[in-house]
């Protein structure tokens, strides 16, 4: 699966070596032979006795990146003296900041950013509680809350080692979408107190963007949230996924000259994502729709399934189709992974329809290579950034909380979500669209003003 | 009290006159003569028949602005088009953002910040969870927290309105001491709920600063909190304040050639601030500490004391005084004042001791005109920034929480207040040292500095 190198595993050694400067090109050789790309070369130091040079390259992963490191070690004459990894580089200290947009240069500024004019102000928005997202931060601000039980492919890894990813998601609505975002990092997995806290934190935020809560959980939070609160609550891993995915199947139906309501759509995965892909599905009028999960093809004459999955049940597979994955793809159109590496198994895909379409989004490890996926299937998507059409949330989740900023918007409806989901499929152009291009650029520029419009109903 | 001007008073009139450009000397004198100060004057536009200009300037109170604009309208030839508030200006949208401190322009720098890349640093985290601090964002962040329950001078106004009192504390966080605050305002005055929420969020910050809650709650959630947290917990409005006043008075005194062990100190306000105030006097080695509150004197004989001013009135007034405010001050040396605008009768001063120290620091009117207080007292200090010796939180805030998280301390001592408070004491110089400046401006870098040394123990 790991066939490409990527610059989240890249490292950088610091190399002692005799003073021949031909050792530069030695070294390159060695990585380029282990399966390394060299992305940087700097000599550091240029001594009679010595040289110190510095190599960044990329690796496939944490072994490869040992592989490349023990390479360069077996070179005579070279030392490696200290290795980075600028991954873990960029981590330190942490990934945003809180700034000031005030000078505080003199007492004058002082007097109006804090006491005593900040006075004059509090007491104005005790008067008027309607003006207090106009004059301060809320009005542009989102809480990104997780209780770190399903974090990335990582699981249940828990709230401070989930600190990094909600940072970095942070990051992405700042540069995406110029939201000021702030991670919330719960120490608790029990959904009462999710929800209490979020409630009475809620006052200083304008959005609650929740991320990585296992289901069921997340659903009743979720759905709790929705109705106390008087702000948006918006589930990434459930609809922001949901949106980019009918934004891609849209553009991919294009393609192959399919409609939603004629094809046979397997759905991989009964969690979060899955259950919300489903609904969105379902709401822009897809006809059959098929989930499976562990428990294999999930039918409402299976009176075994768990609430969650009973419920996903009812409102998909009418036909009761049974078995295994390999008996829901027999005739199917479309694969819709959101699930495990390596479930789909590519025997199974020339049984598909002509035109079919496989998105395999399993992060980081897809439930089929994309390249061996390709082999038969018409269009292929993943959710990673080295194969085409890359799904992924960072083209919706900073366009819909702008768009319900900007609206001042207290909920958030599925005709929003349905409306987000086409905005970003009309940014590809008819004469853009392929099928190695189904789905914009995360940095095209139009897909967050897209989305903000197709959410606020604004336009620009 | 209001006899000078402010910045936090200013507004901008944006005047319509008659195309005669003596006008503008004609407004500049009219608001002198109203006893505004013209900050700014500037042509909009010069139109053959109309000037269009920008006159902003100082007031000292709403009351006042509201007569220098009908001084302006007065004028004939002079439209007031519209007026502006500097201060509220300055706080549409908020005083703070989140940024990132990564850069993220290319697909590269997406798979560093966020997945795949950022799933290596999370699951590091997971198995080394004491480098939560360093890879994160946390081991550099402070929660400023409040229920909104006991704001400036201005009582319950709940969390919306106390977001942007909050917002400028995270602001000058940055400013002094470089430090990512967040405000959580929080929906709740229940001390379980609020005890509990902190509690919850915990795992994203570095410390607590509790803000603004009123007493006793204040005393019971800083107290829960110290005990479950393993970060420090701080709030400001006890031991910030009693930080500074112990380091303003520490020079007071000086100044003055007495001891903290043989003056009596008279501490007006039995809340929070008063509280800590007095707790940190007496581990300073105060000799003689009455507290003065609506109650009167505060006496341990006084069975009908409830339990937060029995437990101060336990360890204060030896010699058990009754009375009120006069009373106390007959034969003091010292009054603290962080109780009420004008408790304090001038005409009780010419019975405290020579050399008598007068603190009135309520805001944002004090316990006395500073003026009128000068002329008995040797020292005056107050909260404000328009007249000398201004005791300021900003003083101390920022360099304690750099210390402790330069420290990654857990808790906060006793004995680090003290230090904390010697240190800015310090930072007047002997030769600098007069009753017209007892403490340092908030503006001199070394006073962040010396506190985070004195705090963590380490020098730069």
């Amino acid at each position: 699966m790991s066939s490409v190198t990527t610059s989240s595993y890249s490292i950088t050694m610091r190399l002692h070596t005799d003073p021949d400067p031909r050792v530069v090109g030695t070294v390159a050789t060695a990585i380029g032979d282990a399966g390394g790309i060299v992305t940087a070369m700097d000599m550091a130091e240029s001594r009679h006795d010595r040289l110190v040079v510095d190599v960044t390259c990329s690796a496939r992963d944490a072994d490869h990146s040992h592989a490349l490191v023990e390479a360069v070690e077996a070179l005579s004459g070279v030392e490696v003296y200290k290795v980075s990894d600028r991954t873990f580089l960029l981590h330190i200290g942490g990934k945003i900041e809180v700034t000031s947009k005030v000078p505080l240069r003199t007492r004058d500024d002082l007097s109006m950013a804090y006491t005593p004019g900040v006075g004059r102000v509090s007491a104005a928005l005790a008067r008027n509680p309607d003006d207090v997202p106009r004059l301060t931060v809320k009005g542009n601000s989102v809480a990104v809350v997780t209780d770190g039980s399903a974090v990335l492919g990582l699981g249940n890894i828990g709230p401070g080692a989930a600190l990094p990813v909600m940072e970095g998601k942070a990051a992405l609505f700042k540069r995406f979408a110029d939201i000021n975002a702030w991670p919330i990092c719960l120490d608790t997995q029990d959904t009462d107190e999710i929800v209490r806290t979020v409630e009475l934190i809620a006052p200083g935020f304008g959005g609650i963007n929740l991320e990585d809560i296992a289901a069921p959980r997340c659903f009743e939070v979720e759905e709790r949230l929705r109705k106390s609160l008087d702000i948006p609550v918006f589930h990434d891993d459930q609809h922001g996924t949901a949106i980019v995915v009918l934004a891609a199947l849209t553009n991919a139906l294009r393609c192959v000259g399919k409609a939603l309501p004629d094809v046979r759509i397997v759905v991989a995965g009964a969690g979060a994502a899955g259950s919300a892909i489903v609904a969105l599905l379902l709401a822009a009028g897809a006809g059959e729709v098929v989930v499976w999960d562990r428990e294999g093809l999930l039918s409402r004459d299976d009176d075994a399934l768990p609430p969650a999955k009973a419920r996903l049940a009812a409102k998909t597979n009418q036909n009761l189709l049974r078995g295994g994955l390999a008996e829901g793809l027999d005739g199917a159109d479309v694969f819709i992974g959101v699930s495990a590496p390596n479930v789909l198994d590519p025997a199974w895909l020339p049984a598909m329809n002509e035109g079919s379409i496989v998105f395999a989004l399993a992060n980081p490890d897809p439930e089929i290579d994309p390249i061996e996926a390709a082999e038969h299937a018409a269009i292929v998507a993943s959710g990673r950034s080295d194969y085409p059409n890359q799904i992924n949330n960072v083209l919706a989740f900073p366009g819909v909380f702008r768009g319900l900023l900007d609206a001042r918007a207290s909920d958030i409806t599925l005709d929003m979500l349905l409306r987000a989901a086409q905005a970003i499929a009309d940014v590809v152009k008819p004469d853009e669209l392929n099928p190695s291009f189904i789905i914009p650029s995360v940095f095209n520029a139009e897909v967050p003003k897209a989305v903000a419009a197709a959410i606020s109903g604004r336009r620009e």
